[in-house]
């Protein structure tokens, strides 16, 4: 039916509908390009237009709505077993089935899921998410970790790619054959789809990005060491911007037509390619940071707190425009800028600006990836899939396959450097919890893959790998702690508290305290005190990087700081002693 | 020059680089209808489209940047006698000009100002601003003078929009050449271009939207009577909706072939589609906005602030989605339903989110409207003018005459109602306040008038109008006010605060205090004292509404939010007093 679905809307008389729906977002949707500069459409089809995204429009917001009260109801209930991200996506399917039925029954003709476009993901859902993920980076030892996580999040994320699109490669081509008697029924090799050698490593890229929303809130949850949380949270997020360089770097690859070039001057010119794209977006995104910390510094916008406001959100957007502009990777330059302006711009703002900035972005980045896993969910029911099981069957192996092979020897390589072993118990927990989430959705409808069908498999497949993951690891996750938590004695007396899930109730606090208070009296007596014992980079930024790019506060400063934040206190409780209505019973509502 | 440019534009070659800058801020354009579903590109156009869109996004952000600090540099020197919009709209002529001088030394052939597509316009930048001004009416006596503001807004925009629709039509046809001696050189009538009865209207109803933000500026400045204030503010907002409205009347009537239908019949069809959508966009916002109160009062988001933004966020934007989608105004609906939530739904929020909504509004309602100015400055260079002096000239009578026909009759019949009377001055002092901003502007760009040279001469002939207005009527406030302080010794004892024209710097303080103590001690008593006092709305508001709609705050709740404020505060306090970068040198920065 899906299918039928979609070489319907081939037809011209149905893409109408398609392509009003999705001038929703935007209303940009353009006259072809040659008619002349101004919109020039006649009314009524303007009208339409107007009318089919206005609803659009409703129709999401409405999802995010009911995507909030779930996530409000699964804190209120203290289900903390599931993860938010699988709430939403269930969420997603359901929905997806009643709008299909709607649907079939031409009860209404819909076509929302049409919202969510590859390009808008990249332009508007995505950035907030992973500038918010760097902006949120610096609370804990990023930057004392910052080895490992590269390696992990470089080096690990190249070996997955290289496993999973290898072995779909080789596999298209037969060659597995003989390998595969280890798997224990023996599956006809070459039943597998055909991929040419970029297109396998493209997929195998892309599939090797872990989401860091369902990641981070299991290891939140197993009160792992907070090293090893580091570790991986960083991991996750350089994993994400390092996923889609790779895979752009097997887009270009395609484009310049240079996969008959085979052998090593193809994997040279690649990895030239990623080295240009990740070392050069790292630095935009930095000198945007070093920048705007230094014009907040120097210019005092603090008394004008709009302004102050309007520049961090400026400055917060600004990197991607560029790197995009140049050829460069705006992804990983916003999240460089959101590591370096959480790290120095943070200190220059006001004090109200510093809780304006931390709240809307985490409410900002809430709502996109909300909308990603609604939109995921969607997707089920509204994708023009192409299944083919065994692809499928295939491609998870090598993903679990392919983590495990960047999991578990780099942490024993690992291992001979750090102080802080990694357990076996801890590499399992790591290889188990890498999920795949909205990148990969997203990066496989980004691709564009010649033949439609080639299209439309990697999409499915895609789908099927991310639902998999996201359901099955994420749902089974409360198991597998009750599990660990039997076997470790140790870990059961630790683990006084509830164990939870729910990362916006961990992360929604009225203010994250480890980057407001980030230096108590004793961390910082504890960190300056040895401060002869620094090195590197550290001893750098504390003695010449922080005092260069940040701001002293004045006693002053300081005064009219805590007069600023008591004022709001006193207002606000003014304000409500004497209640909005002016009555004074104290009335209390349950929900 | 500019006539030039833009015949070129017609030509496929040129429209290219339209075509790929206009990616910009979605980068959803679309392959033409007929081509599939997914978005299938060449990797090269992709690639280049993305480049270009990169670029504007970053030049978009960077005019932004300057402003930013442009108002900055205003408030800092007290220029305060410069209005912010004048001010911006300087800048980006001037920006403009120069980017003019790059294109035609053949330096870079960016097309940026393309950026401001009127449909972004509508979708992206206004909603905020007019949602913003409805929130921020909640302060003063709206619901007072309610009947006051509603005569000025709707019957006063509708005498103006009449005039000078009426008066440009018939110039047109040339009937009002016997008219015409008045003026003291006898213009030959049908000099000015003829325009049918339809397009006429619909240019008188956009050119009679009021410029909020221009307009209170000023009005702070004078420091006239509060009521007075409110009452001109109130109208400036409601203004515009009324405005957008009918100038979609007037496009409705265009639309439906309705012209030569004249007469009676005409003006009651055009009537009743004014009152439908007037009404009932009215009542779809009024509903969501109190459909918000009841979802916040009733399910408890207080203690997960990022759940509760986010759903403020979205309650924001979904009357305007819906509005859309029904064929009402999305710009009258999100008016009300700002004025609605601000009433109630704001007070059902814990007092971080209540802090974090008007900072956030006001910060974003400032970017979009800075950026409005901006455009507005750029077009000049770039809009494809058609100018015809006498037309521009006759248009600047009529507006002049429209606003005179409309402030100066009503006040003198609201004078027979109010207790407390519209003084001439006050009259002369509204009149000359009535700027045009963005609205027009926008609305001009907006409408499909059937042969290009019309819809230039629109375009131009409303460019002409707001600048004249803004620069002119906007720079003379200042002289304006010595004059009448002269004149006026009361006035000038009164006057003993600085004459301030910055909007930012006054709304932008930590919190609208109006807002947060709304109700101070006396107030209170003043107010519910004499609750038997209250009248028809005031009354049934404090009897019924105000306690359904609204969260009677317990002993707890009070507690809570007290504590939660203090944390905030001593969390900020204990780190900066140690400084980030741990070094305790009070050093204090100048610019």
């Amino acid at each position: 039916m899906a299918e039928e679905e979609f070489s319907n809307t081939t037809h011209e008389g149905f893409n109408v509908t398609l392509h009003t729906t999705l001038a929703v977002t935007t209303k940009l949707v353009r006259p072809s390009p040659a008619k002349p500069i101004l919109p020039v459409q006649t009314g009524q089809q303007a009208q339409q237009e107007e009318q089919s995204s206005g609803m659009t429009i409703f129709f999401s917001l409405l999802v995010l709505a009911i995507c909030i009260i779930l996530v409000h109801l699964l804190i209120r209930y203290r289900l903390h077993f599931l993860p938010e991200s699988v709430a939403v996506v269930s969420l997603g399917i359901l929905m997806g089935a009643v709008i299909k039925i709607i649907e079939f029954k031409k009860l209404a003709n819909w076509k929302e899921e049409e919202m969510f476009r590859p390009n808008m993901f990249f332009l508007l859902l995505l950035p907030p998410i992973i500038f918010e993920s760097g902006y949120s980076l610096h609370k804990g030892n990023f930057f004392q970790n910052i080895g490992s996580i590269t390696l992990f999040a470089v080096f690990g994320t190249a070996i997955s790619a290289f496993v999973v699109g290898g072995g779909i490669y080789f596999l298209g081509q037969g060659f597995f054959f003989c390998v595969c008697v280890f798997v224990f029924f023996i599956l006809q090799a070459d039943v597998i789809s055909k991929l040419n050698m970029t297109d396998s490593f493209a997929f195998g890229s892309l599939i090797s990005a872990v989401d860091p929303v369902a990641t981070i809130a299991i290891f939140n949850a197993l009160h792992v060491d907070p090293v090893l949380n580091m570790l991986v949270f960083g991991e996750s997020i350089l994993n994400d911007a390092v996923s889609i360089v790779l895979t752009n770097t097997a887009e270009g690859l395609t484009r310049k037509n240079m996969s008959d070039v085979s052998g090593w001057q193809t994997f040279l010119q690649a990895l030239g390619y990623f080295l240009k794209m990740f070392f050069g977006s790292a630095a935009l995104g930095t000198l945007t940071g070093l920048i705007s910390a230094l014009v907040l510094k120097h210019i005092d916008l603090r008394k004008t707190p709009s302004l102050e406001f309007g520049m961090m959100i400026i400055f917060a957007y600004l990197p991607y425009g560029l790197a995009e502009g140049i050829s460069l990777s705006g992804i990983m330059a916003i999240l460089f800028s959101g590591i370096v302006m959480s790290h120095y711009t943070h200190h220059n703002l006001s004090p109200v600006t510093q809780i304006l900035m931390q709240q809307t972005l985490r409410t900002v980045a809430f709502l996109c990836e909300t909308c990603v896993f609604a939109f995921l969910g969607l997707s089920i029911f509204s994708f023009p899939h192409k299944f083919e099981i065994s692809f499928v069957i295939w491609c998870i192996v090598l993903v679990l396959f392919g983590r495990a092979v960047n999991i578990f020897p780099l942490s024993y390589l690992l291992n001979f450097f750090r102080d802080h072993k990694i357990t076996p118990k801890m590499m399992f927990i790591m290889w188990f919890s890498g999920l795949r989430g909205a990148i990969p959705y997203a990066l496989s409808l980004h691709l564009d893959l010649e033949p439609m069908e080639k299209r439309q498999l990697i999409g499915t497949t895609t789908i099927s790998i991310v639902l998999f993951t996201i359901l099955l690891l994420g749902g089974s996750t409360m198991p597998l702690i009750r599990f660990a938590d039997i076997k470790d004695a140790r870990a059961r007396r630790r683990n006084k508290k509830d164990v939870n899930l729910s990362k916006t109730e961990k992360m929604g606090n009225t203010v994250e305290s480890e980057h407001l208070s980030e230096l108590t009296e004793e961390e910082y007596e504890a960190h300056y005190v040895r401060r002869q014992d620094l090195k590197g980079f550290l001893w750098l930024d504390a003695k010449y990087l922080n005092p260069f790019f940040t701001r002293r506060l004045t006693q002053e400063d300081l005064h009219h700081g805590r007069i600023q934040m008591k004022t709001l206190t006193n207002k606000w409780y003014e304000e409500v002693r004497q209640g909005p209505s002016g009555s004074e019973d104290d009335e209390q509502e349950l929900l």
